[in-house]
């Protein structure tokens, strides 16, 4: 062992719509991180906290709170993660641990400001105030056609569709031009990747991405 | 009666800092509205909704919660506003009725903004994301010396402190003198109203300034 500087951990997210096999690929790319000796957090958005669980819950089961306003439901979002950040990201990212996190800034922006024709300029503003200065080393985008995503989705809650499950295809359509838009903006941060083939495929494309963004990594 | 063309309702908005009597001016205010042949909502902040409830248990009962960022608490407030403002004061206030808010947006810029040190350029886009266009035509600032205010407040609430009654008092002097600059950038929407003196005193002074600024009110 070397007495070496702490370093800080690394930052990187997923994204994509759903039923594009994120929690999958989430789960090989953190078991890799950790094959190579790094302590890793993995983060899950909304919740991860105890006021973001109570806030997830909110958001997307409950039934009393079916008629919230998109206005609404972004600040909830936005409170959810604001949360997650200071207690749990941030923290982490200090000690030199990395962070794995299913969904973050960029589905605010996709999901609540361009899908819901919110204010971008305000969504923006909104997302900066939740995050400060802790942002994505790297985002992993994985990119499916809309309707196998979908079908892939329901499939796989079967039958007990969320708030976000029971959207029309007009929303998801919307949704993933937006993330393939913010990729164009942000080349360097946003890896897409063609998560249409097989799994064993999308993990070794993964992997390819990291490598050559990232390097080597290990203890 | 007479046909006439549908009028928007006013929208008046009470704040203050804790102890300051608000619950009960604001009673008599309504009171004094009804009786003039008006219909009037009465609403409170955070809640008056379903969304808008939970969040004011998250805020104010959960003790799990307890560790809340200020961050997280400000995005809270501003969910449960955006729901309250676009589910029951707009339309309230399209059909003519008259809108009595207990706290709204002066409160989020002073406790959650000013008092807590966060960027009151991001406090002011979040309010305004919020809001819309949905703002007070007149606001009741009940103004009171802050140990005075508290210790009405904590002897009111018999014990049970909630977390903002347990806030140190320098917190509570940042409040108090938040409101009073606000009162003196705009001038023409908020009345500083002298809470010291007897309940009826006040309940006078409130009826003063809203004849003078609004005038006769009736059907």
């Amino acid at each position: 062992m070397q007495l070496e500087l702490m370093q800080r951990g690394k930052f990187i997210t997923f994204e994509g719509s759903e039923g594009c096999g994120k929690s999958t690929q989430i789960r090989r790319f953190v078991d890799h991180l950790k094959d190579c000796g790094l302590e890793v957090l993995t983060t899950r958005e909304p919740g991860g906290t105890v006021v973001g669980e109570k806030i997830r819950h909110l958001l997307q089961f409950d039934q009393e709170a079916a008629d919230m306003t998109p206005e609404s439901e972004l600040l909830l979002f936005a409170a959810s993660r604001a949360q997650l950040v200071r207690s749990e990201i941030a923290p982490a990212l200090e000690r030199g641990t990395w962070v794995v996190a299913d969904r973050f800034l960029d589905s605010t922006t996709v999901y609540q400001g361009i899908a819901r024709g919110l204010d971008l300029a305000s969504v923006k503003a909104i997302n900066a105030f939740a995050v400060g200065e802790t942002r994505p080393d790297l985002t992993i985008l994985l990119d499916l056609d809309v309707e196998v995503g979908h079908s892939r989705a329901v499939a796989a809650s079967a039958g007990k569709e969320d708030r976000m499950e029971a959207q029309p295809m007009a929303f998801f359509h919307s949704v993933r031009q937006g993330y393939l838009d913010l990729a164009k903006e942000e080349p360097g941060r946003i890896a897409v990747i063609d998560a249409s083939v097989s799994i064993d495929e999308v993990t070794a494309a993964i992997q390819a991405e990291f490598a050559e963004r990232v390097g080597e990594v290990g203890a």
